[in-house]
């Protein structure tokens, strides 16, 4: 079991609040959140420009959010306050497919199918994708996997990356992401977890090794090309 | 113009906060942004488990983030923190598309192929997929796309849907999301904003309607079903 199969684990609510739209309504909500001893692992604030807003929080370490929403449904500044599910339970983890269109596609159709072999047997796996061009914008958009909420593991898709993309494969690689690349030109494959040559079998693998249902564990492979 | 092609327009700016991993520190923090008068957009918290955790804001209102982060790296709670490129400037609008894992991934070589056209012309539109089976399944996510950030329009993408999966996507549609339907068995087609009998050109329709580089409004079409 790799840390990104145990790190799911921990149970997480969802918080659904409508708030007036004020400046430090925020500040506010998660001061009663704190207080009342609950772990914020993430927010959204949806409908910002409305004179209402929505805001969705994630929170752990709590056993109900009762006295949560009972006491937030007291502050002036919220409308209506109620729990609701997370996008963790109903979106599960991510897998994300950066690269040229023509493979970012293909890379998707063996990660969808994939994907959805394993969400019937209990599974939640999403399968995220975005077809770019140019080092630059590829290198930060390889960077940003990081910051995702849920993102578990990375396809490189593409027939050439390397320079600032490589660097940046190594960096999200030491903060725990999964990185496969299909087998390219320039320096990312070696950067890579795994190179894989066929753009369905690269996706059905990612999937693969994110999935619990799946036992596939890259780090257990005696080789590491495809 | 739809409502959906204006609201992007928001100039907003990422910051990204390591802070130590104590209860309350997003109430300190938040508590810094609002009274230097910028408004949170989104927030999310990475490594939520370690010591040091990785907070990740976006915020608008203000001109300049430089006496915020100044302010916040004066808490002793703060290890660091500094200005970010914003996820919706690198991966930007989302297309998610939700059904079977055949058509899925079909509607995805399509809404992928398109996206790159246009993002190779100044666009950003990521497709994000998720494989579901069920009537409750997927009625819960589609209902959930209306709390995913960034998210723009929906692609259902299946041969049988109806029942609470059509009531859910009303009401989505009510908070401004675009919702295109395969041609398929069911209520949900005829729930939806427009219906595409072509796996492929469901997805590449989804992405021209919402991209600023196309010439495409679902609401001026005469007809409704392709």
């Amino acid at each position: 079991m790799t840390l990104n199969k145990l790190s799911e684990e921990i149970a997480t609510m969802g918080l659904l609040v409508e708030a007036r739209n004020e400046r430090g309504a925020l500040h506010q909500l998660t001061g009663v959140i704190a207080r009342l001893g609950a772990d914020i692992t993430w927010v959204a604030i949806l409908d910002s420009q409305k004179p209402t807003e929505t805001v969705f929080f994630e929170v752990g370490g709590v056993e109900s959010l009762d006295p949560i929403i009972e006491e937030l449904n007291k502050l002036p500044v919220v409308v209506h306050a109620a729990e609701e599910h997370t996008l963790r339970r109903i979106f599960g983890k991510r897998l994300i497919i950066i690269g040229g269109g023509a493979q970012v596609g293909q890379v998707a159709v063996g990660a969808v199918s994939e994907a959805d072999r394993h969400n019937l047997r209990g599974e939640r796996i999403s399968v995220d994708t975005i077809p770019l061009t140019g080092e630059t914008e590829l290198a930060e958009a390889v960077r940003a996997v990081a910051r995702l909420p849920r993102a578990r593991a990375l396809v490189l898709a593409g027939a050439l990356m390397g320079g600032e993309i490589e660097a940046a494969v190594r960096e999200v690689r030491e903060k725990g992401m999964l990185v496969i690349s299909l087998n390219m030109a320039g320096g990312a494959p070696a950067a890579a977890d795994l190179v894989v040559s066929d753009p369905i079998q690269a996706g059905v693998m990612a999937v693969m090794a994110i999935a619990h249902t799946a036992r596939f564990d890259v780090k257990r492979l005696t080789k590491k090309i495809f």
